[in-house]
């Protein structure tokens, strides 16, 4: 089989980027936003990469999502211009905020009415806040029901001129522990359907007209229509991963990084290999299979056009720092070699893409994100 | 409370480092080390900074330990002489490894004949081998028991000129598993008289003399008479954690290092605080408690020299990219508000330095990792 030449010149462990599996992710995920009328807010803390950004501008994204102040920033000085910060206000960066806020038109999240106080107080130009709801995932937001504690924050934001209550916003991120399609349309329709109720609470409340938005990874895969809400804000899509294989988000050949591992040491009496590649390159991310076993990464051999299929019955079984330990099963202990090459299909691309913080295109290129 | 200044210019997650602490960690360690007259190698991968190494070089060590090529090169450059990549020698990086070897005295780590054939075929200067043993912690190694794959890998080193056989080295990384003066010590007996067996055997088919080279933070710190080994190569002592401390092998008031984390929500109701400071910060690494809970952190609050005392029943329940979620009491809750720094105890000091990559220390002075 013939190997693309870019694994000649990889040393350790590397984060290969198959660009064309990328496009493709944005075009589709675009288009199904176009189908259902909703604004596409893609989520950029995936990639942080000013380049594959434009791989979205492409594509009419013209509106995005970060996940950090810092992030805003850099997103600002490569000209987007539109941007959700999607985390709930941070006060201590007020003085970025007001930096940002002054160059671009600023989204922020809140949840509760000391915050907008503050924001009331100390911005110096008009900001968009948004609602910060917790639709069910139970991580942080104004409960979905809270209907005192929703108007509390709205009757405050309405104080002051420099801000204005664009919408509710919530990530489902119950459905990153669904599994299938029904089980994932059924989260988003309680999701919306609970955003919804929480609108119609605010409007009789004398507050609106208000915008949803919503737009987990797996729910704007999977559900084709996305029902009664104004903008999705998906990330991980652009690369997918192996959770979202497992969940059902996405086939095995749209996940679009890998990381290249060499490999160190064969133990072929307890089925292992050991790969050059830890919690410092893949994180330390697991997902638990149909059997309960933690699966820390799939293996796949290097290919002419980037990587083949998953190595059946191979799976990283654990990691330390700088040590990945695969089970392998014969047939690929007895293929591989030490000093060999094996690609990673990552748990959770975002954090492999954090750690590794450059890519290496399959055609021998470097992208490199946020600085 | 006075509470130290550098809290004021704090914005986002920032690691904080408390020099006094460390300085005095591998004080202590540089003298338990002394009292056993065993070489003090210690791992760099912990704090990776020249900087930081320098405290390391004032308590008089000269020989380090790293866990890549890369790490290696970056203290070659700020002048240490002698330094192990305690990581299997990795072959496509024996362009690298072989200017490293013309510099400084390099010790690798080998574990099959193939290896030590590539490295006698491919190396341009001497260098130190160590076999790498697994003594019972089934990461990777040679199996201590295992004497004909000890002495297939011994006879091959010695067929090359280039090369020498220097030593047994291990990582017992299962004292991490254990909880406790006694259990640490079973293994840092066990696993010394499992080495000590395959040295036996080694010397028996004529190699030798042979060193023995050991070194876990939890051993290294609990057990006072370290027995019949050479070497030991700790790292994480320098700062220490939450799961040393769980082990035993540190008091709290011996971590040196503590991430403060913007407080951005306060769910009252659900004894729940919201941070900032999650997995890109903090890792995904946690540690189940009596209870079997997963804790990803402690918290503790700000003061004039560093941080108090952990707040008692406040605990990380979960992270995600960029949230932590901290379970508190209802004191806590009330004494802290939303823009408050917390000080959260890391789980596992090596990753959430090696995702920050810059410390503050309580003089407000930055150090930065290797670049």
């Amino acid at each position: 089989m013939t190997i693309a030449s870019i694994y000649d010149t990889i040393q350790k462990p590397t984060l290969v980027l198959n660009p064309n599996r990328a496009k493709a992710n944005i075009e589709k995920m675009a288009a199904k936003a176009a189908r259902n009328g909703v604004r596409f807010r893609p989520h950029f803390k995936t990639h942080q990469s000013a380049a594959i950004g434009e791989w979205f501008r492409a594509a009419g994204v013209q509106a995005i999502t970060v996940s950090s102040v810092d992030m805003a920033l850099y997103f600002a000085r490569h000209g987007w211009q539109d941007i959700t910060i999607a985390f709930s206000v941070n006060i201590r960066q007020i003085e970025a905020s007001n930096a940002l806020a002054g160059q671009v038109s600023l989204n922020l999240l809140v949840e509760s009415p000391e915050t907008v106080q503050f924001l009331a107080e100390h911005l110096t130009h008009p900001v968009s806040l948004w609602l910060k709801v917790d639709a069910g995932y139970g991580r942080t937001g104004l409960n979905w029901a809270d209907v005192a504690g929703l108007t509390a924050v709205a009757h405050e934001i309405a104080q002051s001129d420099r801000l204005t209550l664009r919408g509710l916003l919530t990530h489902a991120g119950d459905t990153y522990q669904a599994r299938g399609q029904a089980a994932v349309e059924a989260v988003h329709r309680e999701t919306v359907s609970r955003l919804a109720a929480a609108r119609h609470a605010l409007h009789q409340a004398g507050f609106g007209p208000l915008e949803l938005s919503v737009g987990d990874t797996p729910a704007s895969s999977m559900v084709e229509n996305l029902g009664d809400v104004d903008e999705i804000r998906p990330g991980n899509f652009v690369f997918y991963d192996a959770m979202q294989w497992q969940i059902g988000a996405c086939r095995e050949d749209e996940i679009a990084v890998a990381t290249a591992c060499p490999v160190i040491a064969k133990h072929s009496s307890q089925n292992k290999l050991v790969l050059y590649g830890g919690a410092v390159h893949l994180s330390k991310e697991f997902m638990v299979d149909s059997q309960g076993q933690r699966i820390f990464g799939y293996a796949a051999l290097p290919t002419a056009d980037g990587w083949g299929p998953r190595l059946p019955g191979c799976y990283l079984t654990g990691v330390s720092q700088e040590h990945g330990l695969l089970h392998a099963n014969a047939e690929t202990i007895r293929r591989v070699n030490i000093g060999d090459l094996l690609l990673v299909l990552p748990v959770h691309s975002c954090l492999t893409v954090n750690l590794l913080r450059e890519y290496r295109t399959l055609d021998g290129d470097i992208i490199n994100i946020e600085e």
